[in-house]
């Protein structure tokens, strides 16, 4: 009898992964070193999903409650794991909870770390209480509370959402683009004038990177639809003045300072490489790209492969990804353990 | 005894699912319209790829001999498909070459078209030789010809390459963006510098998205190593002084008109629908998206699901999309054949 699969990651490649070997009759065990499957979307309460306008809740949701349904994925929550010896065919783990197992292929979908704003702090994240970030307007929106400012919990009238915030960074060690921040910003800004139609919201940006048909369905809809209003600018600070909050910067098309004063400041906030890779990489063997992310050896040959035979790794482990392409990924990696391992399914 | 699995075309996307379940011993019929297999980075004869750096010749090659080698995929090159009828696990194909098949599915990967930028006149192609497409100049560096003007064969002294050809150009009925051509633009004038260190090579684009990880390795490289320069402008035309072509346009970051003289200007052309689509859509039943790219379901469901059960979609059929994730899909799609057929593997 074949060995399960270890899937290191409940978020949406590791569902992926999970839901596809067990339709085939695979056993996988999943852990995940949160309380509860989904991952960011999940966990970090996200609203309304790009490209689909589904809410996380139910389309993330929705792959939780499968693969918890499903008799083949051995769910272990909560839990790390703290050794991973043996080769292809033939591994053992040991977790943090103290279980063991057996298992023919490992596949990481160890994900991505928030970028954490206090580490901006010119921007004013952590002085001023309406300074917030992408991911908690998500959560105002995901709850049904509304877009409210944190300090008095009024209504804003003029909302700044500032891309790039821990990307394209280099004065705090983070030159990578995000990907999918620009998207989920003007996404989110759609959601914003929506609920409040009165409010005025502005984008500021380097380059605006709505790529492919995200193009007409987020950057074209926002302005003509919504009326979202964006600023190519370099923001030098974010103050106050005592009852307004200040972004200062310079209009990099006009070439003139710009000041404006707005009542809620959004940080677009990017993905860094998952805070634990330097465990991942040590208990797995795998090794780590130049920013930190898990390194992919190459796609045309063995999909999601590691530097370690056997060890796959799918989604934003690899980089800053969207969901779709993590979620493609994950079933990816199914589909080569399969593959590589030459397991009957 | 199951039936195969109808894969047409034969690029990144197709080449990874016929891969995925020959290796699972499952059957899959490859159709490509072409009379060979390799899709668009073969047949366009494609240079170096973004983002390994290897030759499209061995990575993508490499995936064609593989696929041509394995006894689980029957190739039908120079044919296509003329009828499919029936239901998931039991429809029938009928290709241009009277071939028929019984099938348990099929997987649309049927790639994109290149923009013809006899389309967008104003900007010289067509009109003068030395104005040519970013596939003309992959060519010339994967021919081992060299980057040569086309009108007497000289080693260009200054470059021009102009982005969004094609591509977010609502004049021209194309709205999206075409997602890769801001990497691969970078990645050729990387390549144009290093065999001609002493050609200049300047990028015109409207914004860089270079998105994820390919900002260190494409945007920042390209400009600390390479020294390629980046000009902000809107393009108003391409015309020629008698021996040189002359880009006129405005520098959008200091609001002045800009005109440079070029050797060699090349147009970074955008990836439209495939010509075929309203066909390929017919025959299958799918439907397509508003750009008549083949529209997807949804991805948190089943995987690369079109309008159609049975019929998936992997690559570039479903918008501008880069290899790597082609092939990722692929592979994913393949997954999802298994996983919703529940087919033995």
């Amino acid at each position: 009898m074949s060995k399960p699969i270890l899937i290191v990651g409940g978020g949406p490649a590791g569902l992926a992964a999970a839901h596809s070997l067990g339709t085939i009759g695979r056993q996988s065990i999943l852990v995940d070193k949160e309380d509860r499957l989904g991952g960011a979307p999940i966990l970090s309460g996200y609203a309304k999903l790009v490209p689909t306008g589904e809410w996380a809740a139910d389309a993330i949701g929705g792959m939780v409650k499968r693969v918890e349904d499903d008799g083949n994925v051995q769910v272990e929550a909560g839990a790390t794991v703290t050794s991973f010896t043996g080769e292809p065919g033939n591994f053992r783990a040991t977790l943090s909870n103290g279980k063991e197992f057996e298992a023919e292929a490992a596949i990481l979908c160890t994900g991505f770390t928030h970028f954490d704003s206090v580490n901006k702090p010119e921007w004013g994240f952590g002085t001023y209480p309406d300074v917030v970030t992408t991911t908690q307007v998500e959560q105002m929106i995901s709850s049904g509370q509304g877009v409210r400012c944190p300090s008095d919990g009024r209504k804003p009238k003029r909302v700044a959402i500032l891309l790039c915030v821990g990307s394209r960074d280099r004065q705090i060690g983070r030159e990578w683009c995000s990907k999918i921040c620009c998207t989920v910003s003007s996404n989110l800004a759609m959601e914003i004038r929506e609920e409040l139609p009165d409010c005025h919201v502005y984008i500021y940006y380097m380059d605006i990177r709505t790529f492919g048909l995200y193009e007409t369905k987020y950057y074209w809809k926002s302005q003509e639809e919504f009326k979202v209003k964006y600023i190519k600018a370099r923001i030098a600070e974010v103050t106050s003045d005592g009852s307004k909050l200040i972004v200062k910067g310079e209009d990099t098309l006009v070439k003139r300072p710009i000041t404006i004063p707005f009542d809620m400041v959004v940080h677009a906030i990017g993905m860094d490489p998952n805070v634990d890779n330097p465990q991942i990489s040590e208990v797995f063997g795998v090794d780590l790209e130049p920013n930190g992310y898990i390194d992919v050896a190459n796609r045309y040959g063995i999909m999601g492969a590691t530097s370690r035979a056997g060890v796959f790794v799918a989604g934003s482990a690899t980089g800053p990804e969207t969901i779709d392409d993590s979620i493609a990924q994950g079933h990816a990696a199914a589909m080569a353990v399969l593959s590589e391992l030459k397991v009957s399914a």
